[in-house]
C-alpha cells in the first residue's frame, strides 16, 4: 500500500490537517448510556459530521489495544504490524531526544541490589525524579571507546540511555529479568551484528555499578526494550508532503519526528495550538495537532472530565475551520473509556471534512451514529490515503 | 495475526463460551420474506442482542462457500486460507479417530472393477454401511512393514485408511480417477518425502485387491485426499485457554481435537449439551457448543424446521447465560439457506455480549439488523480476537 501511495502521490497547493483526540474513542458508563463523545456538546464537530462523512477506524486489527505509538503510526499511514516501535525508542522519543538513524536505545531502571547481586527492588524505591537526575549526572561521566553515551533522566527511577556509533545493532535482550530475587540478567547479542552492541553494554553497566555502588536505594541499573528507531520513509518522500507537528507532549512530537514532521512550538494549551497552527498555516501542507487530556482523563476513570475535555477539544475545531483547510480529519488513536480505565480496542470516531464528501446521515459526532457513517468502519492505515485522496494528491492507478 | 495474539494474550478468570448453530445464516424463501432466523421467535438470543453487539461473520472471504473444516478453523481463529485439511484428515475426524499429528489419512471408497481392471461403478452399487463394516475387517488383516495402518469403515461405500509410521510423506495423488471407464491411478508421490507413503500405498491397494477379488460389487477400493493434520498451535499455546468442547457430532469433536480443546461429553441432545457445560463449568475458560440440526434441515431444504431448531437453539440460550460467562459468542460456521439447499457464501450472523460491549441500535436477532450491528462484517478469524480482548485477555500492544 506504501509503495501504490508513493507512486500517486501528486504535489498541489492544498491543505490537510489531522487533529487527534488522544483516546477519543469511549464506552457508556451504564447499559443504555452515552459514551464520553455522545455525553459531550461539541457544536464545532457536529456540524463537520452533518456536512461531510463519518465512520470508524481500527488502529491495528479486531480485538487489539494498541499503545501511542502503533496507534499513531496507523494514522500517519503506515501498518503498525509491520513498523514496530521498540520500548526504548519510544522512551527517548518522550523526552524529545533527537534519536538519529543509527541510534540505539534502552529503558533503563535504577534497582536496588543485596551485597550477593541479587535484586531486590526492580524500581528502587521508586526514587524521585531529583534523585534520578543527580544519578544520571553520574552515569555521564561513563566513557566508553568508539561510542558516544547520553544517559538521560526520565521520571522517578527511570532513565534513557542512548548509544551513538558506526555499526551498532540493535538486536539485546533485557538485563531486567522482570523480577526480584535473582541478578540482573547479562546484555546478550541476538545477531551478530550486535556484539559489540551488547559488549558495550556490559562495560557500560559494570561501570554504572562501581559508580552507583555507595548509593542507596539506588545502587544498580537495568536495561530493557533495547532498540532502534525504525527505518520508515518520510511524509515528504511517501506523501510528498510537508508536514508540520504542533503536539503538547514530547512523545508525540518525536512519533511525528519518526516520520519526518517538523516540529512547531505549541505552546501549553490547545487554544495555543490552534493559534501556532494559524502562524504556520503558509508553510506546510499538512498538520497534525495531538491533544492529549482526553486520554488522560479517561485512563483516569473520570467521565465528566473526559466529557470537558471533549468540549474544550471542540471549541478549538471554530479556530481550524476558519483556515479553510481543504481536508480536515479527526478521530483518536485509540479508545480510551474511563470505565475502563486505559487504552481499549474499541474502534474509533472519525470525520472527514472536505468538499469532496460523499455526505452519510449522521448529523452528530459519536461512537452510535459514527457506526452508520459513510466511511464504515475502516482500517486507521487507510485514512491518508483517503485524505490524499479528497485533496486532490493522489493520481490515477492504472490507465 | 496468530504470532500477534500470542504475543498479546494474558491469562485470567474470565470464561469465554463459543454457541456455534451449524449452518446458520439463511435467505428468505420469497421476495420480502423473513430470512429462518428472522421468522423464528428466538426471546433469548433477541435479549443478548438488544444490550451488546452484533454484525455479519464473513467465513473466509466474500463468495467463498466454506465446508465444515475452514468455518470452524475461522471461528477458532485460524486463517482458513492458511490452514487447511485435507479430506482423508477430516474423514478420519468424522468418525471420532483420533488422528496424531504424523498419521497419514485417505478417504476411501470401495469401487467395483471389471475382469480388464476398469471401474465400472465408483461407488460400488453403494454398498451397505454393514458390508462396508465387513469389508473393512478384511482390510484389517494387511501387514505392511514399518507402518501401523487403521482401516476404519464410514458409511456405505465409504471408509477410511489411516497410515501411522516414522517419516511418512502426506503428498500422493489421489488414486480415484473421479470417472469410471478408467482403472485405478496408482499412488504417486509429489516429493521425495512422501514416496516410501505411495510405496506403502500401492502394497496396500494390491493387497485389497486380492482380498476382494471375489467379492461383488465391491472389489476394489479407490484412494483420495491423502493428508496430514495441518501443524496447528493449539488453543492453549497461542490463547492461553483451557478449552472443552461439546459436540454431539464426531466430525466437529475432531475439529476442537486439531487445536487442542479437550473432547467433553455431549450427550444426544442441546439441553444435554448446555447441561454439560454447566457440570464442567469450573475446569475451563472456553467452552465451543456445536448444535448440528440448524445445518441438517437447511440442506434438505426444510425451512420450517430450521426455524424450528433455531428455535430449540435459542431456548438452551438461557441455561449458557445462568452460569454469566463473561463473554458469549453465537454464529455459525457458515450460512446454510433452506432455498439453496446447501452451505453458502453468505455472511453470518454474530452476536458478541460482554461487559465491555459498545451497543448497537440492533434489537433482534436477524440478517436484517446484525447489518447494521456494530461489528460490522467482519472475517471469522477475527471474532477469537474480539472475544478474548473483551474477555480482558489481551495484553497492549507496542508502548
Amino acid at each position: 500500500m506504501l509503495d501504490l501511495i508513493k507512486g500517486l502521490a501528486i504535489e498541489n497547493e492544498s491543505k490537510i490537517v489531522l487533529l487527534v483526540a488522544d483516546g477519543l474513542g469511549g464506552l457508556p458508563m451504564e447499559p443504555g448510556g452515552p459514551t464520553e463523545l455522545e455525553a459531550a456538546a461539541t457544536p464545532n464537530l457536529d456540524a463537520l459530521v452533518a456536512d461531510n462523512v463519518c465512520g470508524l477506524s481500527l488502529p491495528v486489527a479486531p480485538g487489539i489495544t494498541p499503545g501511542s505509538g502503533p496507534g499513531h503510526l496507523g494514522l500517519f499511514g503506515y501498518d503498525p504490524l509491520r513498523y514496530s516501535i521498540g520500548r526504548g525508542v519510544l522512551e527517548a522519543l518522550g523526552i524529545d531526544f533527537d534519536l538519529g538513524p543509527d541510534d540505539v536505545a534502552a529503558r533503563g531502571n535504577f534497582c536496588t541490589v543485596g551485597p550477593d547481586g541479587v535484586i531486590t527492588d526492580r524500581r528502587a524505591g521508586r526514587i524521585s525524579t531529583d534523585v534520578c537526575r543527580r544519578l544520571v549526572e553520574k552515569l555521564r561521566t561513563i566513557r566508553l571507546d568508539g561510542v558516544e553515551l547520553f544517559p538521560e533522566p526520565v521520571r522517578d527511577y527511570r532513565f534513557v540511555l542512548v548509544l551513538r556509533g558506526e555499526g551498532l545493532g540493535a538486536e539485546v535482550e533485557d538485563t531486567d529479568p522482570e523480577r526480584t530475587g535473582v541478578p540482573p540478567l547479562e546484555p546478550v547479542a541476538r545477531d551478530a551484528a550486535s556484539e559489540r552492541t551488547a559488549a558495550l553494554l556490559r562495560r557500560f553497566i559494570e561501570q554504572a555499578a562501581a559508580l552507583l555502588a555507595d548509593e542507596h536505594p539506588a545502587n544498580m541499573i537495568t536495561l530493557r526494550g533495547i532498540a532502534r528507531r525504525p527505518p520508515m520513509p518520510t511524509f515528504e518522500e511517501m506523501y510528498r508532503l510537508r508536514a508540520g507537528a504542533i503536539a503538547v507532549y514530547p512523545m508525540y512530537r518525536g512519533l511525528a519526528r519518526l516520520v519526518g514532521m517538523s516540529i512547531l512550538p505549541a505552546g501549553s494549551s490547545w487554544a495555543e495550538q490552534v493559534e501556532r497552527l494559524r502562524e504556520n498555516w503558509r508553510d506546510y501542507d499538512f498538520f497534525f495537532l495531538h491533544y492529549k487530556y482526553t486520554d488522560a482523563a479517561g485512563e483516569d476513570g473520570d467521565f465528566a472530565r473526559k466529557v470537558r475535555c471533549i468540549e474544550e477539544f471542540d471549541t478549538g475545531i471554530a479556530g481550524v475551520i476558519e483556515l479553510r483547510p481543504d481536508v480536515v480529519m479527526v478521530t483518536g488513536d485509540h479508545s480510551t473509556p474511563a470505565s475502563w480505565r486505559s487504552h481499549s480496542w474499541h474502534p474509533v470516531p472519525v470525520l472527514l471534512a472536505a468538499r469532496t464528501c460523499r455526505p452519510d446521515a449522521a448529523t452528530r459526532f459519536g461512537e452510535d451514529q459514527c457506526l452508520r457513517g459513510g466511511l464504515g468502519q475502516i482500517e486507521a492505515k487507510y485514512l491518508m490515503p483517503l485524505a490524499l485522496a479528497h485533496a486532490g494528491r493522489l493520481g490515477k492507478y492504472g490507465a
